[in-house]
Protein backbone atom coordinates (compact mmCIF):
# COMPACT_ATOMS: atom_id res chain seq x y z
CA UNK A 1 0.00 0.00 0.00
CA UNK A 2 1.78 3.68 -0.57
CA UNK A 3 1.79 5.95 2.11
CA UNK A 4 -0.98 8.23 0.74
CA UNK A 5 -3.68 5.36 1.23
CA UNK A 6 -2.28 4.64 4.45
CA UNK A 7 -2.27 8.36 5.34
CA UNK A 8 -5.40 8.13 4.79
CA UNK A 9 -7.05 4.99 6.14
CA UNK A 10 -5.56 5.94 9.66
CA UNK A 11 -7.14 9.21 9.07
CA UNK A 12 -10.73 7.22 8.54
CA UNK A 13 -10.26 5.02 11.18
CA UNK A 14 -8.98 7.34 13.80
CA UNK A 15 -12.30 10.06 13.03
CA UNK A 16 -14.76 6.40 13.52
CA UNK A 17 -12.59 6.26 16.81
CA UNK A 18 -13.25 10.06 18.05
CA UNK A 19 -16.83 10.08 17.09
CA UNK A 20 -17.83 6.73 18.57
CA UNK A 21 -15.75 7.83 21.62
CA UNK A 22 -17.42 11.53 22.26
CA UNK A 23 -20.77 9.52 21.16
CA UNK A 24 -20.58 7.03 24.54
CA UNK A 25 -18.74 9.37 26.59
CA UNK A 26 -21.17 12.48 26.90
CA UNK A 27 -24.36 10.54 26.01
CA UNK A 28 -27.08 10.66 29.53
CA UNK A 29 -25.73 13.59 30.50
CA UNK A 30 -28.03 16.28 32.22
CA UNK A 31 -28.45 19.29 30.00
CA UNK A 32 -31.11 21.68 29.29
CA UNK A 33 -31.26 24.78 27.72
CA UNK A 34 -29.18 27.10 30.13
CA UNK A 35 -26.37 24.25 30.41
CA UNK A 36 -26.03 23.42 26.56
CA UNK A 37 -23.66 25.77 25.51
CA UNK A 38 -20.94 24.36 28.42
CA UNK A 39 -21.75 21.18 27.39
CA UNK A 40 -21.17 21.69 23.91
CA UNK A 41 -17.84 23.94 24.68
CA UNK A 42 -16.61 20.86 26.89
CA UNK A 43 -17.09 18.01 24.38
CA UNK A 44 -15.11 20.20 21.55
CA UNK A 45 -12.48 20.66 24.04
CA UNK A 46 -12.03 17.56 25.34
CA UNK A 47 -12.81 15.56 22.10
CA UNK A 48 -9.72 18.05 20.18
CA UNK A 49 -7.05 16.73 22.79
CA UNK A 50 -7.01 13.46 21.01
CA UNK A 51 -4.47 12.15 18.94
CA UNK A 52 -4.74 13.91 15.17
CA UNK A 53 -7.91 16.24 15.27
CA UNK A 54 -7.82 19.24 13.67
CA UNK A 55 -10.84 20.88 14.24
CA UNK A 56 -14.66 19.78 15.91
CA UNK A 57 -17.62 21.27 15.92
CA UNK A 58 -20.38 20.12 18.76
CA UNK A 59 -23.95 21.56 18.74
CA UNK A 60 -26.54 20.46 20.32
CA UNK A 61 -30.20 20.71 18.73
CA UNK A 62 -32.33 23.15 21.05
CA UNK A 63 -35.81 22.79 19.17
CA UNK A 64 -35.02 18.98 19.78
CA UNK A 65 -33.89 19.64 23.57
CA UNK A 66 -36.98 21.36 24.19
CA UNK A 67 -39.07 19.09 23.47
CA UNK A 68 -37.52 16.63 25.35
CA UNK A 69 -37.54 18.51 28.99
CA UNK A 70 -38.96 16.45 31.78
CA UNK A 71 -40.92 18.08 34.53
CA UNK A 72 -37.70 18.87 36.38
CA UNK A 73 -36.51 21.38 33.14
CA UNK A 74 -33.98 19.00 32.17
CA UNK A 75 -33.07 15.95 29.60
CA UNK A 76 -30.41 13.99 29.10
CA UNK A 77 -28.35 14.05 25.99
CA UNK A 78 -29.45 11.50 23.40
CA UNK A 79 -27.66 10.93 19.64
CA UNK A 80 -30.54 12.62 18.12
CA UNK A 81 -29.86 15.56 19.33
CA UNK A 82 -26.12 16.18 18.39
CA UNK A 83 -24.39 17.43 14.90
CA UNK A 84 -21.14 17.00 15.02
CA UNK A 85 -18.16 17.51 12.16
CA UNK A 86 -14.97 17.23 12.67
CA UNK A 87 -11.57 17.02 10.57
CA UNK A 88 -8.39 14.68 11.34
CA UNK A 89 -5.75 15.06 9.58
CA UNK A 90 -2.83 11.97 9.77
CA UNK A 91 0.70 13.12 7.82
CA UNK A 92 -0.80 15.46 5.28
CA UNK A 93 -4.02 13.94 4.36
CA UNK A 94 -7.12 15.22 5.96
CA UNK A 95 -10.57 13.68 6.70
CA UNK A 96 -14.14 15.05 7.10
CA UNK A 97 -16.30 13.18 9.42
CA UNK A 98 -19.41 14.30 11.18
CA UNK A 99 -22.70 12.89 12.70
CA UNK A 100 -26.46 14.23 12.70
CA UNK A 101 -29.75 12.04 12.64
CA UNK A 102 -30.89 10.85 9.52
CA UNK A 103 -34.14 8.94 9.97
CA UNK A 104 -34.64 8.33 13.56
CA UNK A 105 -31.11 7.29 13.80
CA UNK A 106 -27.67 8.94 14.84
CA UNK A 107 -25.49 8.31 11.64
CA UNK A 108 -22.17 8.48 11.89
CA UNK A 109 -20.47 8.98 8.17
CA UNK A 110 -17.43 10.74 6.25
CA UNK A 111 -18.24 13.66 4.24
CA UNK B 1 -41.30 9.25 60.82
CA UNK B 2 -41.58 12.98 60.77
CA UNK B 3 -40.80 14.88 58.04
CA UNK B 4 -38.09 16.74 59.16
CA UNK B 5 -36.28 13.32 59.12
CA UNK B 6 -38.16 12.24 56.02
CA UNK B 7 -36.72 15.66 54.01
CA UNK B 8 -33.14 14.94 55.50
CA UNK B 9 -32.61 11.42 54.67
CA UNK B 10 -34.22 12.48 50.87
CA UNK B 11 -32.04 14.99 50.53
CA UNK B 12 -28.94 12.71 51.29
CA UNK B 13 -30.59 9.73 49.14
CA UNK B 14 -30.29 12.71 46.49
CA UNK B 15 -27.05 13.51 47.00
CA UNK B 16 -25.58 10.04 46.80
CA UNK B 17 -27.54 9.99 43.69
CA UNK B 18 -25.74 13.17 42.38
CA UNK B 19 -22.02 12.39 43.09
CA UNK B 20 -22.42 8.99 41.33
CA UNK B 21 -23.92 10.17 38.30
CA UNK B 22 -21.63 12.79 37.98
CA UNK B 23 -18.58 10.28 38.78
CA UNK B 24 -19.68 7.61 36.29
CA UNK B 25 -20.89 10.11 33.37
CA UNK B 26 -17.80 12.05 33.00
CA UNK B 27 -15.02 10.23 34.49
CA UNK B 28 -12.69 9.25 30.71
CA UNK B 29 -13.10 12.02 29.62
CA UNK B 30 -9.96 13.17 27.32
CA UNK B 31 -8.92 16.29 29.93
CA UNK B 32 -5.43 17.96 29.19
CA UNK B 33 -4.76 21.30 31.00
CA UNK B 34 -6.10 23.36 28.20
CA UNK B 35 -9.32 21.65 28.70
CA UNK B 36 -9.80 21.31 32.17
CA UNK B 37 -11.82 24.92 32.82
CA UNK B 38 -14.17 24.08 30.26
CA UNK B 39 -15.02 20.56 31.80
CA UNK B 40 -15.14 21.71 35.09
CA UNK B 41 -17.56 24.32 34.24
CA UNK B 42 -20.10 21.61 31.90
CA UNK B 43 -19.89 19.17 34.69
CA UNK B 44 -21.06 21.72 37.30
CA UNK B 45 -23.77 23.09 35.15
CA UNK B 46 -25.18 19.50 33.92
CA UNK B 47 -25.31 17.89 37.33
CA UNK B 48 -26.91 21.56 38.54
CA UNK B 49 -30.03 20.51 35.91
CA UNK B 50 -31.01 17.48 38.62
CA UNK B 51 -33.73 17.86 41.09
CA UNK B 52 -32.69 19.02 44.33
CA UNK B 53 -29.48 20.52 43.81
CA UNK B 54 -28.97 24.65 45.09
CA UNK B 55 -24.98 24.61 44.30
CA UNK B 56 -22.12 22.55 43.20
CA UNK B 57 -18.48 22.75 42.38
CA UNK B 58 -16.60 20.77 40.37
CA UNK B 59 -12.64 21.07 40.28
CA UNK B 60 -10.24 19.48 38.83
CA UNK B 61 -6.75 19.02 40.42
CA UNK B 62 -4.35 20.59 37.83
CA UNK B 63 -1.30 18.83 39.54
CA UNK B 64 -2.28 15.14 39.51
CA UNK B 65 -3.66 16.07 35.78
CA UNK B 66 -0.38 17.19 34.75
CA UNK B 67 1.41 14.18 36.84
CA UNK B 68 -0.83 11.82 34.30
CA UNK B 69 -0.19 13.77 30.19
CA UNK B 70 0.45 10.86 28.00
CA UNK B 71 2.61 11.44 25.50
CA UNK B 72 -0.41 13.23 23.36
CA UNK B 73 -0.75 15.61 26.19
CA UNK B 74 -3.37 14.77 27.45
CA UNK B 75 -5.28 12.06 29.70
CA UNK B 76 -8.32 11.16 30.81
CA UNK B 77 -10.81 11.95 33.67
CA UNK B 78 -10.39 10.06 37.09
CA UNK B 79 -11.75 10.08 40.43
CA UNK B 80 -8.08 10.85 41.69
CA UNK B 81 -8.17 14.51 40.00
CA UNK B 82 -11.74 15.39 41.33
CA UNK B 83 -12.75 17.67 44.09
CA UNK B 84 -16.81 18.20 44.43
CA UNK B 85 -18.98 20.16 46.71
CA UNK B 86 -22.47 19.46 46.33
CA UNK B 87 -25.72 21.02 48.57
CA UNK B 88 -28.50 19.87 48.25
CA UNK B 89 -31.92 20.46 49.56
CA UNK B 90 -35.39 18.92 49.92
CA UNK B 91 -38.03 21.38 51.65
CA UNK B 92 -36.64 22.99 53.74
CA UNK B 93 -33.73 20.80 55.13
CA UNK B 94 -30.18 21.42 53.52
CA UNK B 95 -26.98 18.87 52.82
CA UNK B 96 -23.64 19.31 51.95
CA UNK B 97 -21.97 16.55 50.63
CA UNK B 98 -18.29 15.94 48.20
CA UNK B 99 -16.07 13.50 46.98
CA UNK B 100 -12.04 14.05 46.92
CA UNK B 101 -9.50 11.36 47.36
CA UNK B 102 -8.65 10.14 50.35
CA UNK B 103 -5.47 7.55 50.36
CA UNK B 104 -5.52 6.76 46.82
CA UNK B 105 -9.61 6.41 46.75
CA UNK B 106 -11.88 8.68 45.03
CA UNK B 107 -13.81 9.17 49.03
CA UNK B 108 -17.65 10.61 48.74
CA UNK B 109 -18.49 11.56 52.19
CA UNK B 110 -21.49 14.07 53.70
CA UNK B 111 -20.24 17.07 55.00
CA UNK C 1 -26.57 11.90 65.95
CA UNK C 2 -26.26 8.32 67.56
CA UNK C 3 -24.77 5.69 66.13
CA UNK C 4 -27.73 4.20 64.86
CA UNK C 5 -28.99 7.18 63.01
CA UNK C 6 -25.73 7.55 61.53
CA UNK C 7 -25.47 3.90 60.36
CA UNK C 8 -28.69 4.63 58.29
CA UNK C 9 -27.86 7.83 56.93
CA UNK C 10 -24.51 6.44 55.48
CA UNK C 11 -27.00 3.80 54.07
CA UNK C 12 -29.12 5.97 52.41
CA UNK C 13 -25.95 8.32 50.95
CA UNK C 14 -24.62 4.79 49.67
CA UNK C 15 -27.78 3.90 47.85
CA UNK C 16 -27.95 7.06 46.51
CA UNK C 17 -24.06 6.74 44.98
CA UNK C 18 -24.59 3.24 43.70
CA UNK C 19 -27.95 3.82 41.70
CA UNK C 20 -26.56 7.24 40.11
CA UNK C 21 -23.45 5.51 39.28
CA UNK C 22 -24.92 2.61 37.48
CA UNK C 23 -27.18 4.52 35.52
CA UNK C 24 -24.47 6.93 34.26
CA UNK C 25 -22.22 4.19 33.50
CA UNK C 26 -24.72 1.84 31.88
CA UNK C 27 -27.26 4.00 29.93
CA UNK C 28 -25.93 4.20 25.93
CA UNK C 29 -25.31 0.84 26.11
CA UNK C 30 -25.81 -0.82 22.78
CA UNK C 31 -28.71 -3.56 24.06
CA UNK C 32 -30.90 -6.03 21.73
CA UNK C 33 -33.57 -8.95 22.96
CA UNK C 34 -30.58 -11.36 22.82
CA UNK C 35 -28.04 -9.57 24.57
CA UNK C 36 -30.12 -8.08 27.55
CA UNK C 37 -29.17 -11.29 29.50
CA UNK C 38 -25.72 -10.64 29.53
CA UNK C 39 -25.80 -6.43 30.19
CA UNK C 40 -28.22 -7.40 33.53
CA UNK C 41 -25.46 -9.67 34.77
CA UNK C 42 -22.69 -7.68 34.42
CA UNK C 43 -24.60 -4.62 35.55
CA UNK C 44 -25.30 -6.53 38.79
CA UNK C 45 -21.56 -7.92 38.94
CA UNK C 46 -20.17 -4.43 38.73
CA UNK C 47 -21.94 -2.62 41.09
CA UNK C 48 -21.98 -5.24 43.71
CA UNK C 49 -18.79 -4.84 43.45
CA UNK C 50 -18.95 -1.56 45.61
CA UNK C 51 -18.70 -0.97 49.20
CA UNK C 52 -21.42 -1.90 51.51
CA UNK C 53 -23.94 -3.60 48.73
CA UNK C 54 -25.64 -6.33 50.26
CA UNK C 55 -27.04 -7.52 47.16
CA UNK C 56 -28.68 -6.14 43.70
CA UNK C 57 -31.21 -7.04 40.81
CA UNK C 58 -31.11 -5.40 37.40
CA UNK C 59 -33.98 -6.38 34.90
CA UNK C 60 -34.29 -4.49 31.32
CA UNK C 61 -38.16 -4.14 30.55
CA UNK C 62 -37.80 -6.44 27.27
CA UNK C 63 -41.33 -4.91 25.95
CA UNK C 64 -39.73 -1.75 26.38
CA UNK C 65 -36.80 -2.67 24.56
CA UNK C 66 -38.50 -4.08 21.72
CA UNK C 67 -40.38 -1.37 21.05
CA UNK C 68 -37.84 0.95 20.45
CA UNK C 69 -35.20 -1.23 18.08
CA UNK C 70 -33.73 1.15 15.55
CA UNK C 71 -33.73 -0.36 11.87
CA UNK C 72 -30.65 -2.81 12.72
CA UNK C 73 -32.50 -4.59 15.71
CA UNK C 74 -30.93 -3.12 18.51
CA UNK C 75 -31.24 0.35 20.84
CA UNK C 76 -29.48 1.84 23.71
CA UNK C 77 -29.97 1.48 26.96
CA UNK C 78 -32.07 4.28 28.47
CA UNK C 79 -33.53 4.71 31.89
CA UNK C 80 -37.06 3.85 31.21
CA UNK C 81 -36.07 0.39 30.35
CA UNK C 82 -34.31 -0.43 33.82
CA UNK C 83 -35.97 -1.59 36.94
CA UNK C 84 -33.33 -2.02 39.34
CA UNK C 85 -33.29 -3.09 43.29
CA UNK C 86 -30.64 -2.99 45.91
CA UNK C 87 -29.96 -3.51 49.84
CA UNK C 88 -27.03 -1.47 51.33
CA UNK C 89 -25.89 -2.43 54.74
CA UNK C 90 -24.00 -0.17 56.74
CA UNK C 91 -23.14 -1.44 60.06
CA UNK C 92 -26.02 -3.27 61.22
CA UNK C 93 -28.36 -1.24 59.18
CA UNK C 94 -29.84 -2.20 56.05
CA UNK C 95 -31.70 0.16 53.50
CA UNK C 96 -33.84 -0.99 50.42
CA UNK C 97 -33.62 1.27 47.29
CA UNK C 98 -34.68 0.93 43.61
CA UNK C 99 -35.71 2.98 40.44
CA UNK C 100 -38.23 2.58 37.86
CA UNK C 101 -40.22 4.36 35.41
CA UNK C 102 -42.73 6.69 36.95
CA UNK C 103 -44.27 8.66 34.29
CA UNK C 104 -42.21 8.72 32.22
CA UNK C 105 -39.32 9.76 34.29
CA UNK C 106 -36.83 7.04 36.05
CA UNK C 107 -37.38 7.86 39.18
CA UNK C 108 -34.80 6.94 42.26
CA UNK C 109 -36.43 6.11 45.68
CA UNK C 110 -35.86 4.65 49.25
CA UNK C 111 -38.38 1.22 49.51
CA UNK D 1 -13.55 5.69 -6.56
CA UNK D 2 -14.08 2.67 -7.02
CA UNK D 3 -16.57 0.35 -4.83
CA UNK D 4 -13.95 -1.95 -2.99
CA UNK D 5 -12.07 1.06 -1.84
CA UNK D 6 -15.68 2.61 -0.41
CA UNK D 7 -16.70 -0.58 0.86
CA UNK D 8 -13.23 -0.92 2.58
CA UNK D 9 -13.27 2.82 3.55
CA UNK D 10 -16.37 2.41 5.10
CA UNK D 11 -15.32 -0.84 7.28
CA UNK D 12 -12.42 1.29 8.47
CA UNK D 13 -14.37 4.10 9.74
CA UNK D 14 -17.20 1.65 11.49
CA UNK D 15 -14.18 -0.20 13.21
CA UNK D 16 -12.73 2.88 14.34
CA UNK D 17 -16.54 4.10 15.89
CA UNK D 18 -16.99 0.82 18.07
CA UNK D 19 -13.49 0.89 19.35
CA UNK D 20 -14.30 4.34 20.62
CA UNK D 21 -17.82 3.57 21.70
CA UNK D 22 -16.89 0.53 23.32
CA UNK D 23 -14.25 1.91 25.28
CA UNK D 24 -16.14 4.95 26.21
CA UNK D 25 -19.17 3.37 27.01
CA UNK D 26 -17.31 0.52 29.68
CA UNK D 27 -14.37 2.44 30.88
CA UNK D 28 -14.98 3.18 34.67
CA UNK D 29 -17.16 0.32 35.38
CA UNK D 30 -16.53 -1.65 38.56
CA UNK D 31 -14.75 -4.78 38.32
CA UNK D 32 -13.15 -7.75 39.98
CA UNK D 33 -11.49 -10.88 39.57
CA UNK D 34 -14.64 -12.16 40.70
CA UNK D 35 -16.83 -10.12 38.20
CA UNK D 36 -14.27 -9.24 34.86
CA UNK D 37 -16.24 -12.50 32.91
CA UNK D 38 -19.52 -11.36 32.86
CA UNK D 39 -18.15 -7.89 31.97
CA UNK D 40 -16.39 -9.59 29.19
CA UNK D 41 -19.47 -11.13 27.82
CA UNK D 42 -21.72 -7.73 28.04
CA UNK D 43 -19.17 -5.88 26.50
CA UNK D 44 -18.60 -8.43 23.49
CA UNK D 45 -22.33 -8.96 23.08
CA UNK D 46 -23.58 -5.10 23.32
CA UNK D 47 -21.02 -3.99 20.48
CA UNK D 48 -22.02 -7.01 18.49
CA UNK D 49 -25.04 -5.47 17.85
CA UNK D 50 -23.85 -2.50 16.20
CA UNK D 51 -24.07 -2.51 12.70
CA UNK D 52 -21.52 -4.10 10.34
CA UNK D 53 -19.60 -6.02 13.46
CA UNK D 54 -19.08 -9.52 11.94
CA UNK D 55 -17.39 -10.44 15.57
CA UNK D 56 -15.54 -9.08 18.50
CA UNK D 57 -13.21 -10.22 21.39
CA UNK D 58 -12.84 -8.87 24.49
CA UNK D 59 -10.12 -9.52 27.05
CA UNK D 60 -9.97 -8.01 30.67
CA UNK D 61 -6.07 -8.66 31.44
CA UNK D 62 -6.36 -9.92 34.66
CA UNK D 63 -3.03 -9.76 36.26
CA UNK D 64 -3.00 -5.76 35.57
CA UNK D 65 -6.75 -5.86 37.63
CA UNK D 66 -5.42 -7.72 40.34
CA UNK D 67 -2.45 -5.17 40.86
CA UNK D 68 -5.03 -2.27 40.75
CA UNK D 69 -7.42 -3.94 43.33
CA UNK D 70 -8.13 -1.02 45.86
CA UNK D 71 -8.86 -1.59 49.19
CA UNK D 72 -12.63 -2.64 48.78
CA UNK D 73 -11.42 -5.45 46.70
CA UNK D 74 -12.20 -4.06 43.22
CA UNK D 75 -11.17 -1.43 40.91
CA UNK D 76 -12.27 0.92 37.36
CA UNK D 77 -11.87 -0.77 34.08
CA UNK D 78 -9.79 0.99 32.08
CA UNK D 79 -8.25 1.39 29.04
CA UNK D 80 -4.57 -0.53 30.07
CA UNK D 81 -6.79 -3.98 30.98
CA UNK D 82 -8.58 -4.30 27.89
CA UNK D 83 -7.72 -5.99 24.92
CA UNK D 84 -10.09 -5.84 22.13
CA UNK D 85 -10.04 -7.63 18.60
CA UNK D 86 -13.17 -7.14 15.93
CA UNK D 87 -13.91 -7.75 11.99
CA UNK D 88 -15.99 -5.49 10.61
CA UNK D 89 -17.43 -6.34 6.91
CA UNK D 90 -19.01 -4.46 4.90
CA UNK D 91 -20.31 -5.74 1.36
CA UNK D 92 -17.37 -8.14 0.99
CA UNK D 93 -15.11 -6.32 2.72
CA UNK D 94 -13.71 -7.47 6.31
CA UNK D 95 -11.24 -5.07 8.07
CA UNK D 96 -9.61 -5.97 11.47
CA UNK D 97 -8.77 -4.11 14.01
CA UNK D 98 -8.44 -4.05 17.56
CA UNK D 99 -6.80 -2.50 20.83
CA UNK D 100 -4.15 -3.06 23.47
CA UNK D 101 -1.67 -1.14 25.86
CA UNK D 102 1.52 -0.32 24.31
CA UNK D 103 3.98 1.69 26.07
CA UNK D 104 1.41 2.61 28.63
CA UNK D 105 -1.11 3.63 26.10
CA UNK D 106 -4.39 1.85 25.20
CA UNK D 107 -3.48 1.75 21.69
CA UNK D 108 -6.40 1.29 18.80
CA UNK D 109 -5.19 -0.06 15.44
CA UNK D 110 -6.23 -1.78 12.27
CA UNK D 111 -4.91 -5.48 12.45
Amino acid sequence: MNDRIKSREKAIFEAGIKLGALYHQFIGSPVSPESADSLERAIEESIRNQPYVESISVRIDRNHLKENLNSFGYTELTGLMLEVELAVKVDETRIHAGMKPVDGYPLMSLL
